[in-house]
């Protein structure tokens, strides 16, 4: 459904200027963009004594704060949450999804490239790389763009993932993970939801439709 | 579904310090619980320089950030996101919500008050006001109970909204608003959509279920 493309690279590549020069173009052609950060190291948000940082050391694994322009959330969790849980949680309104990191997921992904930091590109085969942002880059099988061409990357993401893309698309999650579902059954649920819903009172055509719901030990 | 209570008071009246430890008696009880603060005056999540900032500054909507043990995500809004939308999107693992402020909001609230402070309490009649905690109430039409007496007031919240409540129980958010439904029609939809699910390969009895859809212009 929603495009998510990982910009990866070596430490010190540059993918944080990089990305912070591709998302204005993005969002000059009329995308809305959401980003996502990996930090394999944890991070803080809050600072000690903050009073998010007291209620979440009081036991809350869910503090959100809420102000008219800004809405935040910190959640504790076991291990990460999956990149596809993250898009369809928390990116309802966006059109694309531009994450930093998160090699290992199996999403398309351009690789920022310097042979002064790295001898080789981080990415082989498998990786599902479809470009590389490099100045220095002797011969790769994907697209290479120069590091400061960043309209020319936005067009590549546009070209592929953003026009003509599917329009229609349903995600289903049991317990967060995702239930798999081939095109026709997509199809046929999306079309037996929407169609149970339309015809409450109240129904209005929406953008997007989420529900939510929890089973009990005897459902 | 969720139940949601605000603690609300006079600025200086211990709010935070009363949620700091009534979190970890209801916590001790087994419940999971979310917290949301409410923040007139914007925060500071994030600090200049830092990329999340950098990310924000460059046009994402929406930031995350990924850990093993934490996640954190910043969002851009338009005026304030409503206390059911929070809850609906961000606490779904969690059995209560417990608000810091949204006096205005039409939930249960307790008021932490002090004479000191305030001369009288700041609910009057039609806030929903459930109980009063206080060292100094003369009088009142709720239960009052001390300052100290977290581990009371965590019964009460449970005797009154953790224990029999409805097990089951669908939102369905047309563009994250509450599609309004009587419990007949909740059990017909939650009934007929589980029904088409469980049909499917890959289902298996889930503590939660979540769906989201984007309708195209021809749907």
């Amino acid at each position: 459904m929603l495009p998510i493309i990982s910009i990866v690279g070596a430490s010190n590549s540059g993918k944080t200027t990089f990305l912070e020069n591709l998302i204005p173009e993005l969002a000059s052609k009329g995308y809305r963009v959401g980003a996502v950060k990996h930090d394999a190291h944890g991070f803080e948000m809050d600072r000690e004594g903050k009073d998010t940082w007291r209620l979440q050391r009081a036991g809350a694994e869910v503090i959100a704060i809420s102000s008219p322009n800004r809405f935040a959330s910190i959640r504790s969790t076991d291990g990460e949450i999956s990149l596809e849980e993250i898009a369809a949680r928390f990116f309802w309104t966006e059109d694309i999804v531009i994450t930093e990191g998160f090699k290992r997921a199996h999403f398309p992904k351009i690789e920022v490239f310097r042979s002064a930091v790295e001898q080789n590109p981080i990415c082989g085969p498998g990786d599902n790389l479809i470009a590389l942002v490099s100045d220095d880059a002797k011969q790769a099988q994907v697209p290479i763009f120069s590091t400061s061409d960043f309209k020319g990357v936005a067009d590549f993401i546009q070209t592929r993932y953003l026009k003509d893309r599917k329009r229609r698309g349903i995600l289903v999650q049991l317990d967060g993970k995702q239930l798999p579902m081939k095109d026709f059954v997509e199809d046929f649920v999306l079309g037996g939801i929407k169609g149970m819903l339309a015809s409450l009172r109240g129904w209005h055509k929406p953008r997007t439709v989420s529900i939510h719901f929890r089973l009990g030990d005897d459902d």
